[in-house]
């Protein structure tokens, strides 16, 4: 079995977001895979898959911070600069982070841990939707 | 074919940690599979799944240093505190360096290069096992 | 359908290389998939893949300049050092960046964002060509 679709996020502000069920509301062919896996794909190169704690808010918080003064704007040295501040930071942190996630699946749940959920990281400030190629492949049920 | 299984890691201290043999001695189903891939998904956000080189320990030692000064603990501006100071670190490190793989097999063998070894990168001070779900999928020999 | 075949890409100076087409080029199969995805594994643990920008060139000397100073060579606390001084920060930068890639594949063509293209991160001074295995599955066409 085979599934393949574009997911939309909608346009979120700078900052990491929990967005596990807004993507899984999006697949209802999860519920048809036995065993197999689902591979997310950010169709971007400013944004970020990432998994992290699912309850605390701080945790994203901290994050941004800390990823903020690992990759700051205006670095001097910079010479991508014609999109703005937040652009080359975006590009630094996009690969740092990653931009796909490959999740196993098994009797139709994505087989996150306890404490697990996925996060965008939106690392623009520019306020617009995000794309997901979602994959999903395995046995059927 | 398709195998889904939980493998379990004994507990580690602190650090990374060469566990390629601790994988896939679990995994006697590798041997069936004549082309394919493994996918190894941590289901934790304070540890990490790598790949670096398999031979001298006195890089896991010199992983250790670098990512504990990547991800110093008590910066004053973190707010998860509530874990513990090794808490928010290890988020950040699980983060970067990832909680997943996916490595191509061949012949019953996973295809790492030759100095390529699967290390778990352990970032609390807790000393608990931890679970990958392993995904094996492929063409059966 | 399963094609695992090695892709060699030439040798190149240290540094970011956009290779999206030296690598197609080398799958021909690719245009047999319908529905799938490719999974890219550089057998080496001194250099990376990741996605990122594919138009402006200042893109790959921004992250070269960053990440020479995100992992400098010389650290004091370096115990690996027999293989220069560029070894360590190598294997730094590879796990940081991640040395394996999944993209999805429909109607024969990798589903890359517009603006994404498939970076070689080649982090040692040796001039040495480099190995991806590269796994295609899916459903053809």
């Amino acid at each position: 079995m085979w599934v393949q679709r574009r997911v939309e996020l909608k346009a979120k502000p700078k900052g990491f977001h929990l967005v596990t069920e807004e993507i899984s509301l999006q697949l209802p062919e999860l519920a048809r895979l036995s065993v197999g896996v689902a591979h997310l794909f950010l169709q971007h190169t400013s944004a970020s898959l990432s998994l992290n704690e699912n309850v605390d808010p701080a945790v994203r918080g901290d994050m941004e911070t800390y990823f903020n003064r690992l990759a700051p704007e205006n670095a001097p040295y910079f010479e991508h600069v014609e999109e703005g501040p937040d652009d080359m930071p975006a590009h630094l942190k996009s690969v740092i982070l990653g931009s796909g996630l490959t999740v196993p699946v098994r009797d139709g749940q994505l087989q996150l841990g306890t404490w697990q959920g996925i996060y965008l990281g939106e690392h623009r400030n520019r306020d617009a939707g995000r794309v997901v190629v979602v994959t999903l492949y395995g046995e059927p049920a």
